[in-house]
């Protein structure tokens, strides 16, 4: 890949991709760096900021660096949609996972303090299902593929394969 | 499982597993918490301790969040022992892999300061084959399974399957 084996986070490339208040890092990646199996990114978000409600068929571990916010998270069911979620409490050295394909959402709900997040996913590059709310059909989740991290790297012929 | 969803990551088990500091604790495990895809560790290590040289048949990915040290790594090759490692510096906020099966070793090279790490692996439970020296054939490397922190939560029909 041409990629330095040891990389210095600090001098990898970091964007909002157009969300305000988010900045996104990835650390070791499947498009960037090669990785097969898991992807693993750093995230910080401003007060007020938070994730879109999505889900996606990989497995997700939270590792809570600094700050506080709250975690939205829809547990599979039979119904239709995701519903009204459960609301959890998220803190500097916590840590939790996002069952595969549970619809979920991280906000900032601390108006002092940056949430600072290790986000960690299997199966990547992260395929990513939208819901514009709680009570929208799962089937109406909109596909965003590849994610905005993961545009500038993906090829045609890696959408292909999906 | 019954494992809370968000947990302290200051509250979780830690041990050394009879390695002179050395402290792990299984932030996010198959055996403790259900995990199927991928596992994270936080791992420290005092000054002059390190882990076993040793490979394992997963993807992993090092967070180094405090301190600095020196990993030595093999790549694969089509020798039959992993030979003289190459050297790199890590240091806090640098990040790194090791590609599947290359046998490798993790130092605390610093004299003066702990250094703390977070581990991701896929493939959970994790396989480790674990070498005497990097010249001890990969044949003759001993499988350690289940590996030590997962002693305790393992049981044999998991076990049967591999």
């Amino acid at each position: 890949m041409g990629v330095p084996l040891v990389r210095n986070i600090s001098q990898l490339p970091e964007d909002n991709y157009g969300r305000d208040g988010f900045s996104h890092i990835t650390v070791a990646g499947s498009a960037l760096h090669g990785m097969k199996e898991v992807e693993v990114w750093l995230q910080t978000f401003s007060p007020g900021s938070h994730t879109p409600i999505h889900r996606h068929s990989c497995e997700e571990v939270f590792v809570v660096l600094k700050g506080s916010g709250t975690l939205f998270l829809a547990s599979s069911s039979h119904e239709k949609y995701p519903g009204k979620p459960q609301e959890f409490p998220i803190f500097a050295n916590s840590t939790f996972h996002i069952p595969v394909n549970d619809a979920h959402q991280v906000w900032n709900t601390n108006d002092n303090e940056d949430l600072q997040v290790l986000a960690i996913i299997s199966r990547p590059p992260v395929k990513v299902f939208i819901y514009e709310g709680w009570f929208v059909p799962h089937i109406a989740a909109k596909l965003k593929f590849p994610y905005y991290w993961d545009e500038q790297c993906l090829q045609p012929s890696v959408k292909d394969e999906l």
